[in-house]
């Protein structure tokens, strides 16, 4: 069966360009401050990741592609507004920008995925599940980094105020010069391919300035625009009557994961590894929300803190996905320009291309959950950050991207996150998030100790004293043993404290460094953690694109709209029809209807006068995988969705064969082998 | 089993106070906006409701009463938080009030409780689910009326600036005269005891004179405190980066539900009744939260508006449920100073106690799923709005509380709102929320016309114009009618405009009054709303006081804590335990574990070498209701919590027999019947 449409998978084009950093190393910092932060937020941006793509089809050209992808959209997009799998918020009160209401097939759809996601993650894998609030103390997201750096650049339209997306302009003026400008000289289409590449590094002024040279204005209006500036992205609120505990709105489910770390651990027993889950809401106060359901300003977010001793990332389980084979893209491709290749996962392992098992096993078991739900494997990919992408923390990261038509979409974030959210949470709260590891017998270990001289740093640095101590404190062994080295040497060394960005001084009286032997009964360290992270809507979005095909009716005048989606995804597994309007039939119905309830298979009864086929084509449209079509009182018959094959089953038996089809205990395969057929 | 730490049953003591009504018509009206707004909230005060209660033990002192209710809670309180039930949000920053975190039990219970909610209404009532989100732009509460009623009164401690609730300081007062001061004179007890009566239905004003009659100070400093007013409970915060589009968390579900009537009635294929529904969270900005999880800031509630034509409130099913009898406490019993008592919903509806069939067959539902769920059916009673609780519009209105540690709490509110929601969102938004009756044939009916003058109107009224007319539009028949007739007797009319709060004189030649033949294809009116309302949380908080009892160990010298949760709501279905630590033991625990898994039971698995008592005890407080101890590699002992009795059954067996028993395809008493028995 072939989308008749539209096939989207050979249309989105992509420019391979590879990255010049050519920013400072402060500078690059800065960016990696800012992607870590926007990181967290798990719905993160796609733009930069858009330019890469696995396919392409040359004979078609750009504007042509374009307008097909277009069509596509909005042929889905109109079949889901008109069956109410989404409404966009407040239509009677003309609607607010990126908010929507998940109807009632969108809504049973969502809470069939979440119910997977719960079976697949928290049942299957033994996890303790969490559900906190979705207002948060400044005090938390002072700690994670949130109220400093989750914004985005701001420009506003100078004379009405209206407010824009800086790098979303320069964004779309590049695209557009691209894809309509027949008299783009060669050098020009690079240089602007090479802004859409770099576009997510560029800092306010860059951004200002590449504004100011393209003469880029306010897309409604033609006004000048301001200069870009940061805005924070959270919703920002008050908690109780004081006025004087400011709270925001989460931007994500996991502090509250990670602030409730050392009563998790001590419900696990005190044992690594172990995985918290949250399922929840999360908020962005998103500038000007584009691209529909993908870039709304409250989602729903499902959560893994996987914990693990740094020091062992094996997975137990990993040999039951290791043969996985699936589309990666690891960073080396990236950067020289080559495309997703397919990659067994367990190779990607044993090659280091992915940097430790349990990583790998939670991408094994992304890649089974999104087929499951009915991805298209061969429209999904596995990408590694890039290295100007990732935290500097972070020891690897890889976001599940599905294509779409509007490019490939960051859905599923999968990373390694080290230690640093425990820490920051440690650092602020005082209450150490740490993890135990006792010794069967006490060990000698060589320790080492770094003493500061408080008295001669005070002296000498003043008011960033705390800075310089904690910046000595922290050193590594290797750095502090070259240090000793210095200090021996030549009397001072020249030491760079991260929190003042600069470089000092040390004089050896400052400093004391020396290795001490010591007899050790446990390990005390922080745990390293591994975050899936789902964005819920996105998953569903794409899942609609993915199993959204038209078909033409029987007397060929007009295409019909199915969804195929799999019996576990279903908004509803099953309709129910008199042929026609009599009252022994919707009797009939009445009955199967009550036995469907029974077994919990969730049903529509339709008893309008309409022909069959238009009923069909209704429920059809509805993704709804069987129709039972009641036309004697002793048998039925019952229609698959997409084969349209139909067999005849007596009534009292209909309600189990449909639940066995549902729950996969037998195939359609199956039934259709074990009665028979009908045709209509 | 009798709880042994405390029966509740018989502790909680009660006022039995008649209300005696004493504001004036105006104040009256501005009440009962009050009330009708807090009780959209749907999560309500129960301060009023605290004081009528079915039974009393007189034997027992008030404060023996309060000690042990204090000692009940805190022993549940203490299982709960040592068990990650909840926890307090945030506890490494010290907490916020108000917030709480569901730990991996509590999380488990809630998605059970919601799991069964869906399938209980949803599913077996074929509602239409949808999914809004929680930030709502001020409009839609602007229409509901949220924006400037749903407030409490609020005084501040004049030095600190520390915020109370104005009627919780004088509640405490009150209360705690009455228990405490034994120098208590009749006549002041009956004064005090009428303050509490009337608590919610006091003016700021009222409030404050009590306040400073009683001389009540700030309950931490003993400072002065200032007069009350009123303080807005919706969360603030702003849409979009502009400042200028305010927004709130929303306080209720119903209004995305309303918002799409249009739409959800033409998904309904134009037909009524239909029910649609939605879960999701609430927020509530508490002035100072109490009562641990009962009063939160953000909790989950579980709405249903089922639309109905309000000439045919009959429900189809109502038969299935009329049998049923349950604890009810009708108004007139609740004023005369009666106690609750059991009648049968069908005679209830019968008799007109309960307005109609469609309410009289919710309240039915929610009996089930509340019983279902394992709470007591002695100590749950449905409680009809007085005359002053209810909102003017308002046919009828009763609402489920529960009797827990805290006394009676709302836990369920199911309420007939008729028009009015559709109405308000109509009016706000120009939108018509309406639904068509199509005749079969023309009806030839009579119909009202009203024709105001608008110019002579306009000279006699300015700006006050189209409130005027918009009053006289707005006039039923009765009342135009008499308009009609005292306009020709005496050529003017006295007339109340309700949006001007004003009494105006209408003369002759500003209006016209006739009616008229008009043939007629559809009746278009405005539905009725029946709507159960559920607290997720606070059903979820008195299901663990209803579930909690202790037993005493095996040696008797301690008290083991037990939840006896129903299968359905048990947070884990099952444990396994190898009986002594070895390899043999512990795969097959682990090949069990994955049978369980693929059954879909929820087990935990504890290989610790603890003696077996100590982990029964440990689940026990977990409330798993089967415990598997493997012994053997061919065989296993299965537990069953509560009795304690235990069956030997084989390794291949087991796990179908434990889904058997927790599907409820079977009794324990069934499967004890089939297997040997096997004492330890």
């Amino acid at each position: 069966m072939v989308d008749s449409l539209f096939n989207p998978k050979f249309l989105l084009n992509s420019l391979s360009l590879s990255l010049t950093p050519r920013h400072s190393d402060t500078r690059k910092k800065e960016i990696k401050w800012m992607i870590r932060i926007i990181k967290r937020s798990s719905v993160k941006r796609s733009s930069l990741t858009a330019i890469f793509s696995s396919r392409t089809k040359p004979e078609m050209n750009a504007s042509q592609e374009a307008h097909n992808r277009e069509a596509f959209r909005q042929a889905v997009g109109n079949t889901l507004e008109r069956r109410l799998f989404y409404i966009p918020s407040l239509k009677i009160y003309r609607g607010v920008a990126g908010l929507y209401d998940y109807g009632p097939p969108g809504c049973a759809v969502k809470s069939n995925v979440l119910a997977f996601w719960r079976q697949h993650f928290v049942l299957e894998e033994n996890m303790l599940e969490v559900d906190c609030p979705c207002v948060t103390p400044e005090i938390v997201l002072k700690a994670s980094g949130h109220v400093d750096k989750f914004t985005d650049l701001m420009v506003k339209d100078e004379k009405t105020g209206t407010c824009y997306r800086a790098d979303h302009l320069l964004k779309d003026y590049c695209k557009d010069k691209l894809e309509k400008d027949p008299n783009l000289s060669a050098e020009k289409a690079a240089e602007l391919s090479h802004v859409l590449a770099v576009l997510d590094d560029l800092s306010a002024e860059e951004l200002g300035a590449k504004i100011k040279e393209y003469g880029i204005s306010a897309p409604d209006t033609k006004n000048p625009l301001s200069d870009p500036y940061p805005f924070n992205l959270m919703f920002q609120t008050s908690i109780g009557p004081s006025g004087l505990s400011p709270g925001y709105m989460r931007p994500e489910t996991a502090q509250g994961i990670f602030v409730n770390f050392k009563d998790l651990y001590y419900y696990n027993g005190n044992k690594l590894p172990f995985a918290a889950a949250q399922i929840g809401q999360a908020f962005r106060n998103e500038i000007s929300p584009r691209q529909g359901l993908l870039r709304v300003r409250e989602f729903t977010l499902a959560e893994i803190e996987h914990f693990v001793d740094p020091e062992d990332k094996s997975h137990p389980k990993f040999s039951e996905v290791a043969q996985f084979e699936f589309f990666m893209f690891p960073r080396e491709d990236q950067v020289s320009g080559q495309h997703a290749r397919r990659i067994p996962i367990g190779e990607a392992v044993s090659q280091g291309i992915v940097n430790n098992e349990t990583l790998g096993y939670f991408i094994g078991r992304v890649y089974l959950f999104l087929t499951q739900l009915g991805i298209d494997k061969d429209r999904l990919r596995f990408r590694q950050h890039l290295g100007n992408e990732m935290a500097h923390y972070a020891a690897d990261c890889w976001d599940a991207e599905i294509e779409c038509s509007y490019g490939w979409i960051e859905c599923v974030g999968i990373a390694d996150r080290s230690a640093y959210d425990l820490r920051a949470h440690t650092d602020k709260s005082g209450v150490a998030l740490v993890a135990h590891e006792k010794f069967l017998e006490p060990k000698e270990v060589e320790k080492l100790v770094i003493t500061p001289v408080k008295k001669e740093l005070g002296l000498a640095f003043k008011g960033n004293q705390r800075m310089v101590v904690e910046a000595l404190e922290a050193m590594g062994e290797k750095e502090a043993m070259e240090m000793k080295a210095n200090l021996e040497e030549k009397g001072q060394a020249e030491f760079h404290v991260c929190t003042l960005d600069k470089v000092v001084t040390i004089m050896k009286n400052m400093l004391s460094i020396s290795k001490e032997k010591k007899k050790e009964h446990q390990r005390v360290f922080t745990p390293s953690v591994i975050e899936p992270s789902f964005g819920i809507g996105r998953i569903i979005y794409c899942l609609y694109e993915h199993s959204f095909y038209t078909r033409p009716s029987r007397d060929g005048d007009e295409q019909l709209n199915v969804f195929r989606f799999p019996a576990l995804i279903a908004p509803i597994k099953c309709t129910v029809f008199p042929l026609v309007q009599n009252q022994q039939y919707e009797e009939v119905a009445r009955g199967i209807a009550r036995s469907l309830t029974a077994v919990g298979i969730s049903y529509k009864i339709d008893i309008t006068g309409t022909s069959i086929g238009k009923r069909y084509a209704r429920t059809d449209e509805l993704g709804v995988p069987f129709a039972i079509t009641v036309d004697s009182e002793s048998s039925v018959t019952v229609r698959e969705r997409d084969s349209k094959q139909q067999i005849r089953v007596s009534v009292d038996e209909v309600a189990s064969v449909i639940k066995e089809v549902i729950d996969g205990v037998s195939t359609w395969a199956d039934v259709l082998w074990r009665y028979p057929t009908h045709s209509s």
